[in-house]
């Protein structure tokens, strides 16, 4: 981030027509914003949303309450324009680009062998580092991808510790027999990649999916181009943790578009210090929560650099 | 509300593209949405902020951190387009109207006798009214008034019971002093007239101010058209409980846009019933908190109105 940017964006806010701190949080994301386009008055105006779709090996496990072939059908979808991110991303005026990953391919079942080589977990690295707009001011990267709750709840479980009953929550809606599945199935992916642990891109290659390390891959591509980024759900957010365990700080760029209410994202948000802007009951994946947060933002920056400062408006101060 | 518009809205909900309830609030507040327009599919496209300015006697008391001459400064920035309603209106695809009622004349001092005579508080209701456009399909109804916190905690005691350091709180930013002051001041209120806990509009009268009788005059005239409307912070919230006390059930058009980080606004909407969609510590009034609650519902209408059901999408379902 830009230091200079930040302190000209905090000495702006000061004079701008409001009591002083009487826009809460959106002062504060406005600055946050400012020092990472380094420009203290900025804008938000190209926002882009990506959708990455991967197919899981482990749904023959039974983890899901929808079939795989879904994953494919939303892809359709997302392209035909018909799902919740299209409508929140066309309301956002944000850019939607949808990247589906070898979907005719899934990745292997993780109770038996690691998810992805390291060619396939580079490859899908490297596609969500190529989908990011380096001309976008703001990112959101979703996802879909039946089966990724369980891959994601597994990362989670080997960055942050704990037993997939810890982590596991009812995804698209599985039942009580469902979600004790998933904690078995992640528990056995623990016991039989004991080197996850150690190694947070060796954990999303063993455990995760290729639209996991597409969203990593994607969220390091914004650091490197300074586009802020906000996180989705519990899957985003799981795959974003990588690069901070990985590297910490990797995600000062990023803040928590919203709080899910799957499983054990709001425990995740916390490990990673990040408080949620929105906390709407959201459980959908896609980026839709994130997509919504990106209002909040743009409008911080409305207020932020739209707004007069007492001198321009002839207003006494406090 | 159209209960037959709300079933409708209910089953096309159930077959969009995506999990049962997996859109939290949204599918929540889109049925409730439709349910007020007598529309199972409708959108949000002719939203409406307006914002209502008065004066107030009680600043004689010492109660604010702003001199009085702001609040016509401040309609000044409204009508130049320099204010963060202004922006946040703009962000939302909103008409902005700015009403200043009777700016000259301030209300009584309501320590000293009631704040309007009746004459002026059905002068200030009728304003309210005539304010809104009948086509405006969500109404944001948002003030400026400097002194206005300490009349609307003034109102929520009368209303709701307790004394004025229940319901006191730093509005534009007093000192631990002018807390104490704002609290003394209420209290002096509320003795001087005990008619006001007896007759919500007698506590409009007496203890309120003109911007806020023609917010509650808003929110009654949006009942009338079937706009739904969004409460904004502590004094919107004080003003549509008058409503709500006169007759029960009179402010079910009406969400709670957020929740303020004014005093005891969380107290307020819990009285009412009222669970807030954001809360990202807001306390500048204008309409602003619900004014960024605008985007949510419009985009939880994008999403209801917009998505592909499963069958239109060829998706399978759970």
């Amino acid at each position: 981030p830009d230091m200079r940017a930040a302190e000209d964006a905090g000495a702006r806010n000061a004079q701008l027509t409001k009591p002083p701190g009487a826009l809460g949080r959106l002062e504060e994301v406005a600055i946050w914003y400012a020092s990472w386009r380094g420009d203290p008055r900025p804008r938000i105006e190209r926002p882009q949303v990506v959708v990455f779709a991967g197919n899981h090996g482990v749904t023959a496990r039974g983890v899901s309450a929808f079939p795989a072939e879904v994953t494919a059908q939303m892809v359709g979808n997302f392209r035909a324009g018909g799902a919740a991110i299209n409508q929140l991303a066309q309301a956002a005026g944000a850019r939607m680009d949808v990247v589906a990953l070898d979907l005719d391919r899934p990745t292997a079942d993780f109770t038996e062998e690691p998810a992805m080589s390291e060619d396939e977990v580079v490859a899908a690295l490297a596609a969500g580092w190529q989908a990011v707009d380096p001309e976008a001011d703001l990112l959101v990267a979703g996802e879909m991808g039946i089966g990724n709750t369980t891959s994601a709840a597994a990362l989670a479980a080997a960055l942050f510790g704990g037993a997939g009953g810890d982590w596991v929550g009812r995804g698209t809606g599985v039942d009580d027999a469902g979600l004790a599945r998933k904690a078995a199935v992640v528990d056995e992916g623990l016991a039989l990649h004991p080197q996850a642990k150690d190694d947070p891109l060796e954990a999303l290659r063993r455990l995760g999916g290729r639209e996991l390390a597409a969203m990593a891959g994607a969220l390091a591509a914004a650091r490197a181009h300074r586009i802020p980024a906000l996180l989705d759900g519990f899957i985003c957010t799981a795959a974003a943790a990588v690069l901070e365990k990985a590297s910490p700080g990797a995600l000062d760029h990023c803040l928590a578009g919203h709080l899910s209410a799957e499983g054990a994202h709001g425990r995740l948000l916390q490990a990673l210090g990040k408080a949620p802007l929105l906390d709407l009951g959201l459980r959908l994946g896609e980026g839709s929560g994130a997509a919504l947060a990106m209002q909040v933002l743009k409008g911080a920056l409305a207020c932020h650099s739209g707004m007069s400062t007492f001198a321009e408006a002839g207003v006494s101060g406090g």
